[in-house]
């Protein structure tokens, strides 16, 4: 890693499987979608003690963003109402680096295989970590969101 | 991308800086860590809006964590009293994606600085990407962890 702002290769750790095998603009209702997520065998062992959890982290590459240089601004979900805000400020997938990141519920973990339900990702994404969740630790009290969030 | 389980090449959007500067098996109070983090300054627009949000997600590059092939099982925080945890179970930097995330909050957003409490990453660190955090999406009602966690 050289440079100011380095660059750095990462490796999937696993795959996501479910229905979705488009981006959709129909908004699902997260908790109605179930995923399974296959992790690389070589690292079965890795999961185990996670399915103490409850909820677990999962951060994923959006690989089916646009491919084009991201807009610095967007609105958010497409919502013309709402002024233009930077990338960094919504969860739009076209960002410099694609990772997404979801708090889902562990369903169940059979193997190297992880059943979750909440998981918005699409079919085929590359996972690149999972980490359990921690209250407290990954969750914030009282934290305030704009208006255009609730509205 | 190609193979099942493929590779992709980030590049950083910002650096860490603070006054850590090697890892400490001191534990930090997080309250009590005050970083500035360094926007790549040909992004400044696209963290226009972010200062709306009181708490944002950092994934940040654990760049310091020790460059053998990670151990699958691991004591959590080296506490031998706790039986060996898949890797995945814990927060260890050593995981095979060395991608931390971190929910901080907010303190003060000036041009492409933004200026951050309870981040625990070492100075220096790529930053990844920048989230605003969103109560109930972000966090999980009724989390179930495991005693050691909180003995």
């Amino acid at each position: 890693m050289t440079g100011k702002f380095p660059e750095m290769t990462l490796k999937a750790i696993g795959i996501v499987r479910n229905k979705f095998r488009e981006p959709s603009s129909e908004r699902l209702k997260l908790e109605e979608i179930i995923s399974e997520i296959e992790i690389d065998p070589s690292l079965t062992e890795a999961l185990d003690g996670l399915e103490d959890f409850s909820h677990i982290i999962v951060l994923y590459w959006m690989h089916r963003a646009t491919s084009k240089r991201s807009s610095l601004k967007v609105h958010p979900m497409g919502r013309k109402d709402v002024p233009l805000q930077g990338l960094f400020a919504v969860r739009t997938p076209n960002r410099p680096n694609r990772i997404g990141k979801t708090t889902v519920k562990l369903l169940e973990r059979q193997g190297n295989i992880l059943r979750v339900q909440g998981l918005d990702a699409l079919d085929g994404s590359p996972v690149l970590d999972i980490k359990p969740y921690l209250p407290g630790y990954d969750s914030a009290d009282n934290a305030r969101v704009p208006t255009w969030i609730t509205s």
